[in-house]
């Protein structure tokens, strides 16, 4: 079976690639002496998540509790949350993962510490929790080594928890001195920095300059997309996942109509202009998309599309349209060699 | 079990309120003289078709082929897929569904016509076909009367395709136009315009003064979402989706970060300000979203959330939140009354 049997919209992944893609970035981690724990959330196929240890990642990431037991149920056995977890039934189900898998798992407020801290005392477990620090993400994270400090008190006063380490995302040289101003709090009271955890793909080739990263998390990287090739980070034939779509109508000489909308692209632009890149038809701009439409000028190309004709869409943004699919189909110099199933897909909570 | 048990991210649908949303649009289409039709996309789930068409609606609109199965197989026999369809393997499927249910289908083009004609004639069925004209939606669709009466032509001289009418999204005066315009150019040839389908939550309430129309296809209304309440088209207490989510981090005293990122609200904006309506904290405000955290400036709210708290949230556009999970929650009196799958989830073919 060829791509050009599959129905469309469909997703493809070069497994050439893909593997290039791992061994890459682990080469480059192992290099310079950082452990690499990829996260999941971009493929959420067990599959490809084991080819990510194999070549030599220390375990995984996953985001919500419900992804990483799917993962441990694939058998994964080392799993962080870089995730503030919080309220009795995700705790719950921690503490069930913690039992079964080593587990570490992120807190930005004394809060989500102390939920922990009763969970895994309840449990008679140990738990690591590495705190969360704000790079300038403006998403989660204390904002202040002080803060940071404090937590990692709380933690280490936690008979059931064990300070983990630091981590944040994206990485920064600013990062790295609040990572130095954190540990100079500590220092004399004994408490320790194992662990420092930085992540991204874009910005996966300057893990080396941080004086303080000791892991790395990125998830993009396996396939990646329009806004990692934007970023520099990936060329354009190291992009592994495509999406294939059907053009199944033309208005006018210059639209034409894709069968794949925000239900196969997602409405991710990632700052990009369009919703992605037609290989066919580099000078072909989305002017919008509907659910089941995408809507293409194709006026700058020199040749246009026929109807029932096929493209290849690179997305702007790969981990949610993985998300949208059930299936990915894996293939080889054009021919279908495997179907996964997207095990962690829709898993929210 | 109530809504303050479900685990989140959550979508809780108000049964009391869709049943009214059902029934609200139907008695109007009714008192007009308006075949409904309503589109399940939104809801996605064969249970609530089955209100719609029980409350009076003459069939039910889906998107792609493989949403029809799905809801063919829970027992629907009236489908119009406002779609062209395109490809081998979908018109394979298309002539399977035709002859299990009644089906009308659409095209714009010559190229689409042709594809229905030899797949009907093969299966030796007669496939009603209505044409898409472009009513300013930039998407789908012929230009010119001219072109309509063309494509009706060509439906009516293949023995296997029958005309079915014409559709457009969304209605206007101009479409009106266009549809008399059409009608004119057919007249004296005998081919009939016996259907005229127009669509659209936000200007429902004005189908009435389309001269033109005798169906209509709504699919946003039976849930509501922030767009259309923006829109003017439905009241807030008659939204019937919600978006349970958990605050899980407050970094600063104004940042509140929620468990629900474009993983749950998808990234359709629709145009408005920010990703949602936090019905506790209405000056809230969505200042970005990742995967799975909602990123929530509460500054402008006299009180501040506190870590653990759960909020109830609006989503601008509900038809991709559904698509994002494989249950809804119904619920009566805050109570949780059934869950449902949501059984053509993801089929994007």
């Amino acid at each position: 079976m060829r791509i050009s049997d599959l129905d469309t919209p469909a997703i493809v992944v070069d497994l050439d690639r893909v593997e290039a893609n791992i061994e890459r970035l682990q080469c480059y981690l192992d290099e310079h002496g950082i452990a690499n724990r990829p996260h999941i959330k971009t493929h959420k196929v067990p599959a490809l998540a084991r080819r990510q240890v194999v070549a030599g990642a220390v375990g995984i990431s996953c985001q919500k509790v419900s992804e990483a037991a799917v993962m441990a149920d694939a058998g994964f056995d080392d799993i962080f949350l870089p995730y503030n977890i919080v309220g009795a039934s995700k705790l719950g189900q921690l503490v069930c993962l913690a039992r079964r898998v080593r587990l570490k798992v992120t807190a930005d407020s004394a809060y989500t510490v102390r939920g922990y801290a009763d969970a895994a005392a309840r449990a008679d477990l140990e738990l690591p929790i590495l705190v969360e620090f704000d790079s300038g993400g403006h998403r989660c994270g204390v904002q202040t080594p002080g803060e940071a400090a404090e937590l990692a008190r709380l933690i280490a006063a936690s008979p059931a928890l064990r300070f983990g380490g630091l981590m944040t995302f994206p990485h920064s040289a600013e990062g790295d001195a609040f990572v130095r101003a954190t540990k100079g709090l500590l220092k004399s009271e004994g408490i320790t920095v194992d662990c420092v955890s930085y992540g991204g793909t874009p910005t996966m080739w300057t893990a080396h300059e941080r004086t303080e990263v000791t892991e790395y998390r990125a998830g993009t990287y396996v396939f990646g997309d329009r806004a990692v090739f934007a970023s520099g980070a990936m060329t354009l034939d190291q992009i592994a996942l495509h999406v294939i779509a059907t053009v199944v109508s033309s208005p006018t000489r210059d639209r034409g109509i894709l069968d794949a909308g925000s239900k196969t692209f997602s409405s991710d632009l990632m700052g990009l202009e369009g919703n992605g890149l037609i290989l066919e038809y580099p000078e072909a701009r989305f002017y919008g998309m509907s659910e089941e439409h995408g809507h293409v000028d194709f006026g700058a190309c020199p040749r246009k599309p026929e109807i029932g004709e096929r493209v290849t869409v690179i997305p702007n943004h790969v981990c949610p349209v993985v998300n949208l699919f059930d299936e990915i189909t894996g293939v080889r110099d054009g021919q279908v060699a495997q179907t996964y199933h997207v095990a962690a897909r829709g898993r929210v909570r």
